[in-house]
């Protein structure tokens, strides 16, 4: 297991992607239950993995399970929020003050994880100067960028502009020392090595909805079968 | 391997959710390639899982990888494109007037795979009837969305209210028809158990960017440490 430090001198594992992604599942599933402690084969059956999957997973966390009884729920879900960091502020910025921009500058769900936009930019200058909420829209040119970045200490920036515009405003925003890019544009970015590309991806979450939905259609219709030729 | 047939009468295979989640994120790893064929150990490296995984996982999907050579790219995208039924017209309904649904009835990314939102509603009868693009919003009352629903065959809805009024609008959501419910509010949502509910999870996606640029950031500053130590 390769042991990492953070900027802040924190000590962080690291974690493949994937088992990021399982985590994440793992930490909603707790979140969930209502219960003092719980095994790794519950976990697995409401996951849909081994539970020998969801313990190799567990050994990314400084966690262990008891003999019979399993994992403390609440450790688990403290070393899963530690792991993503919930607890620790962070600053972002939004550029685009279209629809979707405006959204994520009023959306409710952040301030549970410590997430704060702190400013929200847009590249047509005629925009620059309306209110969202209480946020003036500033014009994206370098110079404001930059004191921005570094008076609210930004690394990741969500970008919501057009999908034309979208390579030319992350370059920008690279150039400017953002690491992190919140991708809600259908483009496929090209960055540096070093920055980090996150595509918000609402189209592919609605795909899963839709894949779960028809199958599911189908269980429900074959139970109410099953009903039908019981009775 | 379980068989099903959804309702328009397609053999569709159970598949676990999490298996899902990782066949997302090889579609995602295979539509930035740019080669004829690709083995499993070259996406398992890509996706941070074991090449055994990757081979399991597409025993879900009606493809043979071929002794060396590996998988040809094309078919493989073409089965999950299959599997998530991206290539099918898709009718959604968006609840909730705020800026986000606004930003999903005008979001670029969903015609690409099919999906249309075919009408927008608000529980606050004061906002019924303003303009979103060309969608007037309407009422939220159960005579006007079950036509609606039966109308354009809608089983899919975005539900984008305040957190209070969440659950009672799912609730009518699910009487009138709905089974899969888009969930952008912070709310765990009660449903019956025919009902599938997707958590959109903003939320989630910016935790997973935040981890990911915190470990990023340490290794780009050992690589800088190692390159200085060779100098």
């Amino acid at each position: 297991m390769t042991l990492l430090k953070n900027l802040r001198g924190v000590a962080m594992i690291y974690i493949p992607y994937v088992v990021l992604e399982r985590l994440k599942e793992y930490r909603k599933i707790l979140l969930n239950l209502d219960c003092e402690y719980v095994t790794s084969e519950e976990i697995a059956k409401l996951a849909g993995v081994s539970s020998d999957l969801v313990r190799r997973d567990f050994m990314y966390l400084k966690i262990n399970g008891q003999k019979k009884k399993g994992y403390n729920r609440i450790a688990l879900l403290t070393e899963l929020d530690e792991t993503f960091a919930v607890k620790r502020n962070l600053n972002i910025i939004v550029v685009g003050g279209n629809r979707l921009g405006q959204a994520l500058v009023t959306y409710d769900g952040f301030s549970s994880c410590g997430v704060r936009v702190v400013a929200i930019f847009d590249n047509n200058p005629e925009n620059a100067g309306k209110f969202v909420e209480d946020l003036v829209i500033l014009s994206l040119e370098p110079d404001i960028l930059r004191r921005v970045i570094k008076r609210f200490s930004v690394s990741i920036a969500a970008v919501c502009v057009l999908p034309k515009d979208a390579q030319r405003v992350v370059d920008l925003l690279v150039e400017n020392g953002i690491v992190g890019i919140w991708n809600f544009t259908p483009v496929k970015l090209a960055v540096p090595e070093n920055v980090i590309v996150v595509d918000a991806d609402l189209t592919s979450s609605l795909l899963m909805l839709k894949r779960l939905v028809d199958t599911k259609v189908f269980q429900k219709s074959e139970a109410s079968n099953a009903y039908t030729s019981q009775e």
